[in-house]
């Protein structure tokens, strides 16, 4: 079994390999080769922890396995990341564990892929400045693989603590892109792409933010009762998700499901677009929403793509179990 | 994260240490200390395998984590064991992996084990004669578990193929025990206790092959549709579980309760045996079942007892993740 620590992946795990490994899984779930298995959740009771399980398989990738952990709220004064989780691997062949991969790293860039995913697909090709909805850990990951999407000239970013958003330009500035702190009327009147990557439990973005032609990548929303976006935000938009059943019930689409203004049948999967099974952007006047939801076979795909960069890499610790 | 390979489970997970860490989180289970939390089953339309992940939380142990593997029919022309598992735990403190156990002796002899702690709370004090039904690669860790409990004398032992039987004799004679081959009715008529461990769909042992005082350990039926037992013996019986919603779903009481014969209320939790807070067996002449499902904890207080044993009996594997 090969083990591959948190500092390997944060090393081999590019934005490009993430987006390869995201891209190709959502690919063969709209095909149907690929399955999430159901999501064990729970509060354990002890530490404050949540602690959860997702697993599944993709027989085109042969990736099999789960990624298991949770969020730790006291890490954070031990020195450790609340978020922790790694990704355990098997030989679809056999059963047998294969590999054991870090899943912190992986996690945070497989999320920012998922939204790239969507950015390359359905956002308009002149897109020029990008909105960051959100200035937490996360926000920075997905700003950096949203930036390698189109052109973007400028960043503008809102957070409910302001005081945060300095950590943000920093990562802009770093990229070679202009970063401006802004409220968010002018966030969705500037913005041609937005993202949202919040802990939100109400609506934080509303329809009258939004100009024509946007695309919105709401990635914050996974859990029942989170939302970042206003419903009717949601019912005006073309809707596309990583899975439909994770939107419609943890995702950002709950909201718009439960009041009626949107039908399950009405949101399509990004992984048609991927394959061309599906349309994507039809017009340049359209807003499009990517409800991300982050399902199991990203995790795993990523961590099928760490081992085989760490293959190609060199020397492998590996065990016998 | 300590790895713990399966020669030095082999090595150190005996029957005596299995038998602790099981009495101890069915106990656990019964305080309400511990919980297992929802299996994920699955046909992965590759290799005919079955794939599974049964995970939980011992709030008194601290142990947390899962046991992930599954059945692949083709492994054993490959030399390999179709049964392949292997268990995670976690740092309930942190949520960081702690340990990667390999799962195929360890879940043998967990099985092996809950079926012994209901023989030592549930069968008469004198027993002598143990009944063996089914001779497959379980049953010989079942009998060998079970023939600690009592002063046993003599194993009789039934299989559906009989050419199998001289198998488990050897493992008799290896603890030192007379072992005859018999008729299912002989079986019942001589042995105190029965151990079924077979992969039947029907009924195999009946109420008029048992007499009275006899405890029963039903070990095989883990799945919808699986039967060893007769419902009307289930119904003739005082029933035990390792956990109610199990039995009556996937383990031997699913039967019996959807013929209306059991009520979910009258099953009993081994655990409260154990702890005392339930009676076990009221009299001589009864006949106590014990219904094994087997739960997700047993793997991980196993795991967890591995992980201490492996700790004082020398240098351990440890790898950085």
């Amino acid at each position: 079994m090969i083990v591959i620590p948190e500092h390997l992946v944060e090393r081999l795990f590019t934005a490009e390999a993430a987006f390869e490994a995201v891209e190709a899984v959502f690919a063969a779930m709209s095909r149907r080769e690929a399955e999430n298995f159901p999501v064990v959740r729970d509060m354990i009771g002890h530490a404050d922890a949540v602690y959860g399980i997702k697993s599944g398989f993709d027989r085109a990738g042969l990736a099999l396995g789960l990624k298991a952990g949770g969020y730790w709220p006291g890490n954070a004064e031990k020195g450790l990341t609340n978020h922790q989780s790694a990704v355990l691997l098997f030989d679809a062949d056999t059963g047998r564990p294969s590999a054991i991969v870090s899943g912190n790293h992986l996690t945070a860039m497989r999320t920012a892929a998922a939204s790239a995913v969507s950015i390359r697909y359905l956002a308009r090709p002149d897109a020029r400045v990008l909105g960051m909805v959100g200035a937490g850990h996360q926000a920075a990951f997905q700003m950096r693989a949203a930036l390698r999407q189109r052109h973007f000239e400028k960043v503008v970013g809102w957070n409910l603590h302001p005081e945060m958003l300095p950590g943000l330009a920093a990562v802009a500035q770093a990229e070679g892109v202009a970063f401006e702190a802004v409220e968010l009327d002018r966030l969705g009147a500037e913005a041609d792409v937005i993202i949202t990557i919040t802990s939100s439990f109400a609506p934080i973005l509303l329809a009258e933010h939004v100009k024509p032609g946007t695309h919105i990548a709401a990635m914050g929303t996974d859990t029942r009762g989170k939302q970042e976006l206003d419903p009717g935000l949601v019912a005006a938009a073309s809707v596309f998700t990583d899975e439909v059943a994770q939107s419609i019930s943890i995702g950002e689409c709950q909201h718009a499901v439960a009041a009626g203004l949107v039908l399950a049948e009405d949101i399509g999967e990004i992984g048609a677009v991927v394959t061309g099974a599906a349309a994507g952007r039809r017009s340049l006047e359209e807003i499009t929403l990517f409800d991300g939801t982050g399902v199991a076979l990203q995790d795993l795909a990523g961590a099928a793509k760490v081992v085989e960069l760490a293959r190609d890499a060199g020397p492998l610790v590996s065990v016998d179990l």
